[in-house]
């Protein structure tokens, strides 16, 4: 089972008060496909600018990552830099600079088009239209959004849902596709108008998966220490993404046990700056992680009120 | 086992976007009571002044609440009045007139003073002392408080701590009085202060329960209508609490239990108006919805990375 991701592929800035970095790798890609190659190989495809790390790419490489859907354009790599507020709930975007990014149409090498799980990262819904016509028959397309499409592109991204079995947004997102403020009437929304299963990320408070029966919650693991939260909604994506494919099953239990992976993988993202929370992380610190995860939330309440 | 709660009693004026309330009955101690009374019979302390309505004290009191210890005192009740945001996340004071609860000095009656379970409602932490020390040996004290106390009467909020097994508080009042933003870190901070455990309440995304080794997550109830938040925190203490009570056992696994019973009963308040929302819910009622919560956040994770 091959798995594909369409993303961005970035150059960082981040302030926190923890301390900063400066055009580090970064972009929905990179952190989608760091977390998920811990579990599967991942495909991607994306475009950079002659002035990229080439050297970084080259040595995830190594970790299962096939960048060979990755145009190298001329111009400067997108950039984006962002100062997060004392207590991390909220930032400012200071500076973006789109650079070969601003003229990105996602073309599939032959090899790709036969990917069954398929991750369309935040880009512009017309190309995440057109990657979907490039496809063949992937057995489940999930897709992420920005409020900046919602407003900007509303009918392109309408039909684009009906293409899509899983909708994966945060909560202010599915709050303004939806036009309500109430997190489980936006996910009822959502899936009356084409996904089958809506997954709502609320950063520190975890994940809801909204299915048509059927509600799951995974909390945020519980960090003492948090040093940078961006991309852990892309490492949650690349987690839950490569777990199915490695499993390939996308039963209703085996999409909560990818909530779990999910959610495991977001929490390494933001221990670090950057993909550096991964560094060192194998496949038995994620199961024992999500063992832990199990315990946060286990009760036994058999004859709790006889 | 018996269980006592010294709390406020109010009169509520409420305005939400989905319609309003006057002089409803309100304040912690009847929240508490009447989300607690479907388990465990309540003991109620404080005062009302002499325009309470006290046919609705007396309806109530064939839930189990027992109302002896409640002065009624020369005066006005106690009043507040607020109003809620469009998406019920914010609220604004209105109005707050103390009357006779300004002269307020808790005095168990004789019979409650061999309570085993003992809930100190938010009330000036001098005053929630002046409760420990009429109580002869109970088995668990929580307690609750709220920012104006942080600020105002810190030591002996800190005095006061020490007498307490579990800290009960939202997040932002954990947040203040800890200094630290980060919750968990906070949540250490408390423990490091008094208290063995500490749960703290997180509004729509559930709550946390905090030990020295361990955190437990309760999620909220996905509820497609909420209509007033008011309530919400006592009723799950009064969940809580009463759960303790009626199975007397405060083992780690059974605190888990009375974490979703306080989620379930913090899920009633908020479906309705005041304590509209525990009409006719029954015992049976409870344990289906602890039944849904336990579904919530279900996932089987054997052998989810062999």
């Amino acid at each position: 089972m091959s798995l594909l991701i369409v993303g961005s592929i970035a150059l960082d800035s981040i302030y926190t008060p923890f301390g900063e970095t400066a055009d580090a790798i970064g972009g929905s890609a990179i952190f989608f496909s760091v977390a998920g190659s811990l579990l599967h190989p991942v495909q991607v495809v994306g475009v950079v600018g002659r002035d990229y790390p080439f050297a970084e790419l080259d040595r995830l490489a190594a970790r299962g990552i096939d960048w060979s859907g990755v145009e190298h354009a001329e111009g400067e790599s997108f950039r984006w830099k962002a100062k997060y507020s004392y207590d991390l709930q909220s930032r400012e975007t200071l500076e973006t600079r789109l650079g070969v990014f601003a003229d990105f149409q996602p073309k599939l090498p032959e090899k790709f088009r036969s990917a069954e799980f398929v991750f369309l990262g935040n880009i512009d819904p017309e190309l995440q239209l057109g990657v979907l016509s490039q496809v063949r028959r992937p057995k489940l397309v999930v897709c992420d959004t920005m409020n900046y499409w919602i407003q900007s592109k509303k009918a392109t991204l309408l039909e684009l849902l009906h293409g899509v079995d899983v909708l994966m947004v945060n909560d202010s997102e599915a709050r303004e596709l939806s036009g309500d403020w109430n997190i489980h009437r936006a996910g009822r929304w959502i899936l009356a108008n084409g996904p089958k299963r809506v997954v709502i990320k609320q950063g520190e408070y975890g994940a809801l998966l909204i299915e048509p029966t059927r509600t799951f919650y995974v909390p945020a693991f519980p960090l003492e220490n948090v040093f940078d939260p961006t991309g852990a909604g892309d490492a949650f994506a690349g987690g839950f993404m490569a777990y199915l494919a490695r499993t390939g099953s996308v039963s209703e239990d085996n999409i909560r046990r990818a909530m779990v992976v999910g959610a495991t993988m977001g929490s390494y993202a933001v221990e670090q700056f950057g993909i550096r929370g991964f560094d060192g992380i194998t496949l038995a610190d994620v199961a024992a992680r999500m063992r832990a995860f199990q315990d946060l939330t286990h009760v036994s309440l058999a004859e709790a009120l006889e």
